[in-house]
């Protein structure tokens, strides 16, 4: 069984980048750099998206952040109430951006505030065509993906009702999006998510760690911890129809890898190679 | 706020058809005979898939129905397994097919049995393509959408954690479906799930009531019950965020239809007619 029901990869989109919180800021900022570089580093316009967060101090971080990396332009959009995402001057603003980024905090604050609006039409518009890099930390990589995991608990048997999904901003349909992995033992909770209908694999984000995920679906982890990738394709049973409130939930034959710096996994043929492995190869 | 961040209607698809669930079988199968005819009556194929039922006779039951009107040919495809959703035989057979009717039952049975596997991918590239017509009943029509109800509580008052979301087969991103609407007391789950995201519309059907959307993403009502359109696009608030477990959630100016048979909905401008308002038109 193959991943034949995902979508084809589109390849005029444009990169989504989610993190799995607490990236590198100041020394060596390799994920935010790298994002800028691909959004065209001096050329780059990256307009920051803080609203999963209540911290008024969380954009003009990320400005100051960007800048020192040598972003060209960098500015804040904080859209707080639905009526702030159909602001004419905002919209101006995000369509002359190459660049999204979504800082952390929690998801369904962008969800519900950004969510059926003409930003989120503009961003899912411009990402489709390729206008626009996407990235975000934390919540901002959680609301990406069509399916997004707004909260659960912790725990790695998955057990029915151990996590809430919710519509997400829909950038891709093949994913399912869970961050901070290792470090609050969240891999139940992504099991859980694929149980229901093993179609997305899962994608398990620890902290400072990234899944660069290019136009053609083909996957580069970059950062100090890793991704665990799982693939539920050759899933050949899970009782999460049968299972009682708060049972743990009986999956046969999940694929599991956990990929570090350098490793790449290609969304549509389901081949993960380790970096180590790329190396004995060349 | 229009309802811009929906998908555009694909007018090559097939026709999508949730019905509410208990929808008349015997004297005047109004809904099932206006499916049968969209499938080309007596030149129609129809497969039934009896997944979401543990019942044996489930499908030789509709079997019995669908002859009876007049289908020209119908057979049942008991998918039980996900190994059954990979049998070559019976692809051919769904691969014949011109409409696909998924009974009621448990659609966590359809979609932990069917989803990611070869038949669902054949049953949504053939929609998407207009090869296939998709109807189903109760959980049959739950199924249907990118964003499925699991399961829920009853009440009319939407609570957190009232509605659980997992990725249903995918048919449209438009809508969120549930059914056996006004009997089993569903508003508050349907509120619920539109509040996570305001981004699709609710549609909630009554009991031998069906929505027939078109492949132009307009919806005529049949049947005699009613359905309930949820339509969040203006919605100005939502609480989501912030509630607690069980908490009441708020939301601010979500605009609510009812329609009877022969009233119609247009997803893509958000324009309901009752079929008075229509009568007194013409």
């Amino acid at each position: 069984m193959s991943a034949r029901t995902n979508d084809r990869p589109n390849p005029d989109r444009g990169y989504l980048v989610p993190i799995g919180g607490a990236e590198e800021k100041f020394r060596t900022p390799k994920i935010l750099s790298r994002f800028a570089r691909i959004c065209g580093g001096k050329d780059a316009r990256i307009a920051v998206i803080p609203t999963a967060s209540r911290l008024a101090e969380t954009g003009p971080r990320y400005e100051t952040i960007f800048t020192e990396i040598g972003v060209g332009e960098v500015f804040t959009l904080p859209f707080e109430k639905r009526s702030d995402c159909e602001r004419e001057d905002w919209l101006a603003q995000l369509e002359s951006a190459n660049g999204v980024f979504m800082t952390g905090g929690n998801q369904l604050r962008i969800s519900t505030t950004v969510g059926g609006t003409s930003v989120a039409e503009m961003i899912r518009e411009r990402n489709r065509t390729g206008a626009l890099h996407v990235a975000g930390t934390s919540a901002g990589a959680s609301i990406m993906a069509e399916h997004m995991i707004a909260y659960g608990d912790e725990g790695s048997t998955p057990r029915s009702d151990m996590v809430t999904l919710a519509p997400g901003l829909g950038l891709t349909q093949n994913v399912i999006i869970d961050q901070h992995f290792r470090q609050r033992d969240r891999l139940g909770r992504l099991l859980t998510s694929l149980a229901y209908n093993p179609r997305p694999i899962g994608i398990g984000l620890d902290e400072d760690t990234a899944a660069f995920i290019a136009p053609d679906d083909t996957i580069e982890v970059v950062g100090s911890g890793a991704i665990t990738v799982v693939d539920p394709s050759e899933m050949s049973f899970s009782s999460m129809d049968s299972a009682k409130r708060n049972d743990p939930v009986s999956i046969v034959n999940i694929r599991l890898h956990v990929l570090a710096e350098g490793g790449t996994y290609d969304i549509t043929t389901r081949r993960a190679v380790a970096a180590e492995e790329a190396l004995e190869t060349n």
